[in-house]
């Protein structure tokens, strides 16, 4: 039942950390990240929008990739207001919160810049996308809101799953949580670097489309670590010659 | 199954008005009233803060007492952040929403101005509390904030309670279902194919289990035709010779 981690990544203004850090804190999470934060870090205008919510700012880490920022989480979500067409389960913040309440593991939720929202590489890392279902002719939420909303449904399932009982896992290997994200990274570098002298990212101008439809097919799993291994097993096995 | 009606008592600044506003549309309320707004009505600062809601302000209608603007609805909610100790039911915006859906009738939802709240005289007024649960030790919710809680549960319940699944629907891509069981074993026996010369399934005794391993592991994410034809393609290509 450990709290979300919110990832801000390259938020524009201070004020807007401020503000999301206020609503972080109204529902009890705490720790925030930020990668790449336009106007540096720590920013001066955050403060006084946090309204008094210093402690998440005072402890909030900041990290120069999306990567690096949840390398150490087993389940990344990606805060998005459309959908994309990528095929990864689509869940809204109560969907996402009951998640976070019944699979063990760090959670970690993705916001985009206030402008443009997470770019395409972004959602790429992320196994779900929060959506927030608004009213489809009105949708207007700002990323302070986003996140107040996310963390008002962390805390609303926290009180209901104190009066109830969670479905447990049953086998063994279910309760191993999906593997952090370094080693899911590890994996499709592994991949990437065995395929690209074969010519499989070519021509140069779909590499970019073709690594990602890579990484969204081996995201989708969410294996362990041991599922991992076995998989990276299979790939230095193939690294070698035929015996035949 | 009405949509609640918005009642803002006694608001201080045009710019809140307009951010209730661009709250309440973002989840399909569109109903405000306004008891006796600070600086009169229309104001000019709750246009450009409603940022596209105008059809909520358009239609706001003004009134001089809290009394008059709620005489037709026959359930009233006053928002409050403390229980001041009067004896009336206290619901949370998830509670108020499941009565907006089950009672019939209309519904309004008292909220106070920024710097004070909602007077006694208006709590008075209620048949409930209605009270955001927040950090005891951090509360701090803005009146938009608390505008779009409630719209946000009531959007939800209603959601709920039309029977819609909580996950949210699927872009055509996510619809394809997991691919039929003789692609997935098409793809563990191209596995097993090129893993065979190479040793993976050595020694003999282990073969049977290293097999299962990897069928589970490649059994795990349902993957769909699509991705399946993308793992094949990346099996063909390591089949290939290196360039380099």
């Amino acid at each position: 039942m450990t709290a979300p981690i919110i990832v801000l990544v390259r938020p524009q203004l201070g004020e807007n950390i401020g503000k999301a850090a206020r609503a972080m804190l109204n529902f009890g999470l705490t720790e925030m990240r930020i990668v790449s934060p336009r106007d540096g870090w720590p920013n001066p205008s955050a403060g006084p929008a946090a309204a008094g919510a210093d402690i998440v700012l005072d402890q909030a880490k900041v990290y120069d990739s999306t990567a690096e920022a949840i390398a150490d989480c087993e389940h990344v979500y990606a805060t998005t207001v459309r959908k994309r067409g990528v095929t990864k389960p689509v869940v809204g913040p109560d969907g996402a919160a009951r998640m976070m309440h019944s699979e063990s593991g760090r959670h970690a939720i993705l916001f985009g810049r206030e402008a443009s929202g997470l770019g395409t590489e972004d959602v790429a890392l992320a196994r779900h996308i929060l959506t927030v279902p608004i009213n489809p002719e009105f949708g207007s939420l700002n990323l302070a809101q986003a996140v107040i909303l996310t963390a008002y449904e962390w805390s609303r399932i926290r009180r209901e799953a104190g009066n109830e009982e969670l479905v447990q896992p049953t086998a063994e290997e279910e309760l191993l949580p999906p593997a952090p994200q370094e080693e899911l990274d590890g994996l499709v570098a592994h991949f990437e670097e065995m395929l690209s002298p074969r010519g499989y990212f070519l021509p140069e101008a779909r590499a970019e489309a073709s690594l990602r439809t890579l990484r969204n097919v081996l995201t989708k799993p969410g294996w362990n670590h041991l599922e991992i291994r076995t998989l990276r097993g299979v790939l230095s096995t193939l690294e070698r010659d035929r015996r035949d």
